[in-house]
């Protein structure tokens, strides 16, 4: 079994995946080779695809189905033992990892798919998070999309991921920390306010529409980077609603098209930042107190068209080349008549 | 002139460098190509790396220069100039931006200098680190190293970069919060009890001698992520003697080269953290304090063998599929002495 470690000083959790095999190719300088287009496809159907469903919807372009990823960084069943070693935390791989099929067709990325198909995907990842989280064992569930081997993707087949935790990540706790901060000084969302001063200012959205927007943040990391949030306050994901999910997927697939364009096809990672699992809280420190009304879910768009160097890795500190405003006006720029 | 930006909910900064160019082969989807065999080297002597030294010290293959970096992310001159935008914070971009030519030598790795030379590389970083710190708009000092295109790297000659700039990064602030916490508790140095924990555990040590102490941390991140670590308490690299400059040097060429030989000549960054600028800071906040006794500068070298994908730009979780364990037994068993 695969196990968490903690480092006490960047507390910072790892996944130790030993069993998910040290394969050569997992050590070569350009990392692991992008799937033989010879070899057989493991995403296209029928076959183990079907055998292994966990669930399933169906959208207008096929099935969506949901597989227990076949080399998981972490397990379902066991105990959680957390316990010191020396200086340090561990606890045991306990989660869940999977991976959500998205459509039978090999080469369609999220903007070849039908409204509906991206839809039905939506659907998926909030139906398995409303899922998993009554197992109070999972604290927070993460869904991500890595598309192209310069994301990390080891498979073309549209597919996306997601990885359920034991333990609270960082990042999560230090964005609860400051929504809850500016919510006890202010009593209004921060992502609200973010949302209501990049519309205002106007020059870093990408799209708007009556319950979305997506823009390039005012702080980007790396060039053409996107959030998408909902325009109304809303802290989880798991309430998007049959009607809300079309209205968003035809919007993702919108701004995902205009920065595939821009960008030559470049790969890309999708991560859904949703609230932290509250059942798994039986005691709720004082910045779970209010999640419902500090905390935003959202999506981050980050095109891989810049590689992380020492400096970003020493500091967590990003140079970005391109400004939000040049690459928001650039994607707005894009005529997607012509395909 | 390049802008910082602050995210309020990451609390992160970022350096939106728009004048370091947007060259098209930024947003190629394998990043900027590797410099051409055919172009001249800018950093091959003598010409403009010599016309535009900063400082200068000469080791046994050859000087080692230091010169401004030709594309800088950061100006020296100017007011630091920091406002609020909206929920966001500013500052200009000031600070430096150095390239530290470690040899003449274009096609030398580390372990292919002599020690000497590696260690007058190991002093200029410390003279370059000295000097700048009495500059107080200089909060932080990054000194850093980025080997091979998959790295980051953009030249192939030999050499290291110095980053300073003009606020403290999250990072730094979380680590000496979490090292000023233990030390409240303990009164011992967290960086000092791991190393008495390493050594006592002995299986992820690479290499230990009377001075320093490489290990493949307990929660590494990526597979054969090593610290190099002085193991007798030191918080200030700006303090390196030069006896201490050269066992330094023989250590860090020696694990390099074991990594090197390990992973098929794999790229790599380098990170030195060392303590941040206190002259910076006239009022002191309390972790600053006692950094004297709980900070302790190191040394990370990240191979990069593996690529971030969604999960950690989501989480800030890494997952790892080779235990340090593993890592550590691998790099003693190679055999250096057939080159």
């Amino acid at each position: 079994m695969s196990e968490l470690r903690h480092d006490p000083i960047q507390r910072r959790w790892v996944i130790i995946a030993s069993e998910r095999g040290r394969r050569p190719s997992d050590f070569s300088p350009k990392g692991p080779p992008a799937a033989s287009t010879d070899a057989p496809c493991p995403l296209c159907g029928p076959g183990e695809v079907d055998h292994r469903a966990i669930a399933r919807r169906h959208g207008p372009d096929g099935p969506v189905t949901v597989v227990p990823n076949r080399f998981p960084a972490l397990q379902v069943e066991g105990e959680v033992d957390r316990r010191a070693v020396g200086p340090y935390d561990r606890a045991a791989g306990v989660g869940a990892h999977e991976v959500i099929v998205e459509s039978p067709h090999h080469d369609h990325d999220l903007p070849d798919m039908s409204t509906g198909q991206v839809a039905e995907v939506l659907l998926s990842w909030r139906d398995r998070i409303v899922d998993l989280r009554r197992d109070v064992r999972l604290k927070y569930i993460q869904v991500f999309r890595n598309r192209g081997v310069e994301a990390g993707a080891s498979l073309h087949h549209p597919h996306s991921q997601l990885v359920a935790i034991p333990v609270y990540p960082l990042r999560v706790q230090n964005e609860l920390q400051a929504a809850r901060q500016h919510f006890l000084a202010k009593e209004r969302c921060i992502f609200c306010d973010v949302i209501t001063f990049e519309l205002e200012a106007g020059q870093r959205v990408v799209r708007v529409d009556d319950q979305f927007v997506t823009v390039c943040p005012y702080a980007s990391r790396v060039p053409f980077e996107m959030v998408l949030m909902p325009r109304r306050h809303s802290h989880d994901f798991g309430r998007l609603s049959e009607g809300e999910a079309l209205v968003l997927a035809e919007h993702l697939s919108h701004v995902i098209a205009r920065m595939r364009r821009s960008l030559d096809g470049v790969g890309y990672n999708l991560v859904l930042l949703n609230k932290p699992n509250t059942h798994a809280v039986p005691k709720r420190p004082h910045q779970w107190e209010s999640l419902a009304d500090d905390w935003h879910w959202r999506l981050e768009i980050l095109p891989r068209v810049t590689s992380l160097a020492g400096f970003e890795w020493g500091t967590g500190f990003y140079v970005n080349p391109t400004a939000p405003e040049d690459a928001a006006a650039h994607l707005r720029s894009i005529d997607l008549g012509n395909p």
